[in-house]
């Protein structure tokens, strides 16, 4: 069965994922001559970045969810499905959905990355990724709830468990993750639970690596590790997660932690889509790109952002995943439509590193710039300053600030609620 | 097996729940002589004359739910127990609850009222209640997903069931549902879906008295219709819901309309309560209670709020179950709580009506003042203002400042986000 899009003369870009990559190649996409296609599982875009913050109450999902709708309000050249793709058919020129096949001329592959547990099952099962929205808020609702079992349980050894929360990988996302939670032990839970000795809470910060940030300099790893010090957090370079099962956390340098909550940032892979040639998988289950971000072996197949792996020599191992990476990609693959209309000669993708930054605290912040580098209360202005103007929509800049700047007067965070969606019962 | 809960010399008051009555109660009682402990499914207050914003995306749920912990920071004298209550047991003076029993010298009920489906169980499974934060979430998430499914339908019948939204109750609740429905369809669904033809759609609202808004002034009633009317919504009075099967709603009137999307706020009935003796339930489920709030044949139990039936010349129907009500409830319980203490009479009951009032759409509003009534624009503002005014906490008044401000000039509703927080898999 067909999907329900109206076909058109115009050539038909089909797009898989509305991350940084898919959306930015769809907003410059849809005033071209080809007819846009986005299919998304969700029906907005998500601000990755700052996951973190909804996980532990300082803004809302909202604030950092923009709908697709809303960027293409009143546009008829593009058509959004929120559906699941189940296979690519290359040969037919088709995807197939859960909503039905859908025809492309040409097909981007911008599916993102997803969670990497390195085939550990119990980690999967019982640890707290956070790659979407919903996993954040999950995250949420779970250490929230957390406090509350610890005033019902008269189990010492239980209550140890629920004391100690465990942050795997020391990448910007467990950094900030881990950060935050010192805050909120210091600030925030012993104001919420006077019941309740914080002597007794624990945030232990896992690294397999002998520093942090192994994206950044030296200079903003030994930063970053020092922030963290002074915020207590319990930092373990060197270790790996070994298992992970009756609560208890087992690291490589024989290490155990009792611990209910452990957060899972440790690494991830590229998102699956069937129906590619196995082959050009590569490293990071990512797909193989040439320097025009072509999957290897196809004419009309692209990918493009974290799922894509473009290797050169300057990059073996391709360029990280990251959504200055995506963006750049997006608007160079841009381009290159446009050039392919005109049948002039493709542009390769060069990327222009822009820098990068990591917040750990209040004014504790690390920002690696091409040409200086620098760290504390004016690197985190800095940080706010580039994440507020990055987040889609003028509303959601707005609430965040006023959410940054309650937070940071009040030494609060004020989004402590436990609230989930009931899915309805069966209908019909 | 006993609660967690610190024993000390001081009499214990046993809240059960945390509304507008049992949080009145709690925050006034903090800093007595008594220990309090208060008992809610929940972890936050919700401001429950919003809950229709959620649900046609104007607001988020953080921005109308306060953690009550953030209410009661640093207070030694309360303790919160976010826990479901199972059981009174009036002769040992305790309550069961899922955490274990809990011993109290005085028990305020406070569990509020819930949705009154009048024993039909195809309109329960079948349609969307709006009596938490929860469920207006769903409705929200399940009204963004039905245009995303007429996208993909190609069914005729399917789509115009799917066009069609029935609102049943014209009380404040029904009213704002469907007048925001109606600003949606005409100034963000035609956007955001260019493929749709939203003259199709219709929003109906069905009432079965021949008046809106019965407990308002004849001239609130008479204004409000106009006002739907204008809108382009379709109000339906004197007729009933009699069934709700296949997707069809059949009415009294012999009318029957096709509607995925059934919206019930057509009554409420109190929250039932296990232990106490069965005929002190009066109409509408709730418990009565003599001029002191006081529940009938016991000497240390009361009912606040919308549970409370207090019937007396001037409300042989008990008091209606609105905020005031219950605040007003609460702080002359507070009152007499004092009293108590000191071995002085108690003070009866006094209602002092202040007035009510309903908002249909931007400009459109009703108030009834005890010497005045007015419509329109300025109507409308002061709706805005005293519902600012009442929502808990200076963060929550301005993002939902900045929302509405947003809303208003943008003639738009940001927050179309289908978000669900998953639940873990099992852990262990």
């Amino acid at each position: 069965m067909k999907a329900n899009i109206p076909e058109v003369e115009n050539k038909r870009i089909v797009i898989i994922g509305g991350g940084f990559a898919g959306l930015t190649l769809a907003r410059k996409l849809v005033k071209s001559n080809y007819q846009i296609v986005l299919l998304d599982k969700h029906n907005y875009h998500m601000f990755q970045p700052l996951f973190y913050q909804v996980a532990t109450a300082g803004i809302e999902p909202s604030a950092i969810s923009f709908p697709y709708r809303k960027v293409f309000q009143s546009k008829n050249n593009i058509h959004i499905r929120k559906t699941e793709v189940l296979k690519v058919e290359p040969e037919n020129n088709r995807v197939l959905t859960k909503i039905g096949e859908v025809n492309y001329d040409y097909l981007v592959v911008a599916v993102g990355a997803t969670t990497n547990y390195f085939g550990n099952e119990d980690i999967q099962l019982r640890s707290y990724p956070m790659k979407s929205v919903a996993e954040a808020l999950t995250l949420r609702n779970s250490i929230l709830q957390n406090f509350e079992n610890i005033l019902i349980s008269d189990n010492a050894a239980e209550q140890e468990a629920m004391m100690n929360f465990v942050v795997v990988g020391g990448g910007p996302t467990g950094v900030e993750t881990a950060g935050a939670l010192a805050e909120m032990k210091r600030f925030v839970l012993p104001k919420d639970y006077p019941e309740i000795d914080f002597n007794r809470m624990n945030i232990y910060l896992v690294e397999a690596a002998p520093r942090l940030l192994g994206g950044m300099s030296e200079a903003s790893s030994k930063r970053s590790y020092q922030y963290l010090m002074k915020l207590g957090v319990k930092v373990w370079l060197n270790a790996a997660v070994k298992a992970y099962d009756n609560d208890v956390v087992e690291l490589s340098n024989g290490a155990s932690i009792p611990a209910k909550t452990m957060v899972w940032a440790a690494g991830v892979r590229g998102n699956t889509l069937e129906g590619l040639n196995p082959e050009i998988i590569g490293r990071g289950n990512r797909i193989v790109v040439d320097s025009f971000n072509a999957v290897k072996g196809y004419s009309n197949i692209f990918a493009i952002g974290d799922v894509a792996l473009m290797q050169n020599e300057k990059f073996p191992n391709g360029y990280p995943q990251v959504a200055q990476v995506a963006i750049q990609q997006a608007a160079n693959l841009v381009t290159n439509f446009k050039n392919m209309e005109q049948d002039k000669t493709l542009n390769p993708f060069h990327y222009r590193d822009l820098g990068s930054m990591a917040t750990v605290g209040r004014n504790l912040a690390v920002v690696d710039l091409p040409f200086v580098k620098f760290y504390g209360w004016f690197a985190w202005l800095v940080w706010m300053f580039i994440h507020l103007k990055s987040i889609l929509g003028v509303r959601n800049k707005m609430v965040t600030f006023v959410n940054w700047f309650w937070n940071y007067i009040t030494y609060d965070q004020s989004l402590r609620l436990i609230i989930k969606a009931k899915a309805r019962p069966v209908k019909g």
